[in-house]
């Protein structure tokens, strides 16, 4: 098994995920540890491999995400958009650490739909792997949505990347439900609420009034007794997730996208998007990253 | 002068202003003190006026903002628009405090635009101020700005509220500002900056994208080497007040907008009003309340 293993690593600003594969990808084992953003990206990734190595002595290893970036390990330039699946392997940083050969895959950029540059890392991996997981988003034209911290909205032709666009919408909310008295004890977010519900109908219908002038609606519905302060945070969910759909299906609505993130994020997203007359389908975050870092391996080894 | 002198008290969520006037609302002397989500607004009032008393006995105190709201001294109900300027004194919880006549001025309240329930306090006083300083404002048809925390856009028809809208400007940019990857570093806001000017431009030539589409620009620019880091706060500014700016002219554009806040809001907020083609006035926001004030007090004691 050795010679064909290797190991991926997922590594995003706040979060490692490491895995030994087979060369087929198939998951021998796994290891958890703390994201780019902490210093000695080197010394922790020889750490947390060491029993792998004592076992199986030293496999390569395929690096997805900010372990890229400038605060990571090391930095990758970005690859410039359209981008063909193939071109993120070949644009891969190939060096040896430790006499173990690395592959850190590059971050994409683009100019946006809003005339302004765009970029994203980490994201790139896991179109890699939806494409790999669902070989019919190949061909055709398709808008991929990543829900997330920074929300990315993909359009793909034909497997290629011919651009993309960041809403902040998982920021913003984080930031507002923390730090502002908007949803400050506004209780968990419930995809399936009336609450979540009122906040898509309440974006849909006001497109064109903006989020800006609708978001102190979470407050003033609370302080007029018009809505219980636990449903708060459903309804703000709703308000900026209605808006981030709304922008993007402005710009292009296919019949049906293609989410690729964890499955609260997905039911959200999923029932926005229905508010459009827009289907869904779902991959999961965690395993689209994986098949990425599988397909890389793979490509980097033909 | 003891007589007919009175104390006006500005009394917001963080800030206390008091001023000593004359009948005719002529500052004679001021204080300042702690906001009204302090506990305690009533002692904290006594102590903060104790030498006035000594001076001139215990003169009566006309108050307004968050000290009328659940969080200070006494809750004042919301008025509900459409609201005459007489309405508000009118409407102001009358009380004795250890021997003095206290006046609190209640809130507004109405159904804004987009059909939800929206709120002020504090604002309604430097309303009936702005009318006060600029009688032209009472008749016609008139759209006041208010930036702040929380901006206020109101509609005055022939010097009655007839409705306001909420942006959450300030407080969005304070939270990005702070917490987030966006600006941290990012410099001091210019409002005669060219990056101030391109995040207004970008902000209205995408106003179909909408705000959350484009705040993370301000990241990739500074990533992308396009932008310098120092002008990352500047251009935040601009998409956000460019967006407020662009959804409140969305729904009526007048030629011309009062502006009702600080010197730098109001510097902002022209710029933008001059990228729609709408021409900007400034009142003084402190000057608005104090007056807004002295306007309650007359019409309580007409």
């Amino acid at each position: 098994m050795t010679n064909a293993a290797f190991i991926a690593g997922d590594w995003g600003t706040s979060r490692l995920r490491l895995y030994l594969c087979a060369a087929d990808g198939a998951v021998l084992d796994r290891r958890e540890g703390e994201g780019a953003s902490v210093p000695d990206c080197a010394g922790r990734f020889a750490a947390a491999v060491a029993d792998w190595d004592r076992a199986y002595g030293k496999l390569p290893a395929v690096l997805g995400g900010m372990v890229g970036s400038t605060i990571g390990w090391k930095e990758v330039p970005y690859l410039e958009c359209p981008a063909r699946p193939g071109a993120v392997a070949g644009a891969s940083l190939r060096f040896q650490a430790e006499e173990r050969p690395i592959a850190i895959a590059p971050g994409l950029k683009c100019a946006n739909a809003a005339g302004a540059p765009d970029v994203m890392r980490g994201e790139e991996v896991q179109i890699l792997g939806a494409l790999r997981l669902n070989p019919e988003l190949a061909s055709g034209r398709h808008l991929l949505c990543m829900p997330g911290t920074h929300v990315k909205w993909v359009r793909l032709e034909d497997g290629a990347v011919t651009g993309f666009q960041t809403a902040l919408s998982g920021e913003l909310f984080e930031l507002l439900s923390r730090h502002s008295v908007l949803a400050r004890d506004g209780g968990a977010v419930d995809p399936a609420s009336e609450a979540f519900a009122l906040g898509l109908t309440t974006a849909r219908e006001n497109e064109k009034s903006g989020l800006l002038h609708l978001l102190f609606s979470t407050r003033s519905r609370v302080v007029t007794g018009t809505m219980p302060k636990t449903d708060a945070a459903s309804y703000l969910s709703g308000l900026i997730v209605g808006a981030d759909v709304g922008a993007a299906l402005a710009l292009y609505a296919p019949g049906q996208v293609p989410l690729v993130c964890s499955p609260l994020l997905a039911a959200l997203y999923a029932r926005a998007l229905g508010f459009y007359g827009v289907g869904a389908s779902t991959i999961d975050g965690d395993a689209a990253a994986l098949a990425g870092l599988v397909q890389i391996h793979a490509e980097l080894n033909r």
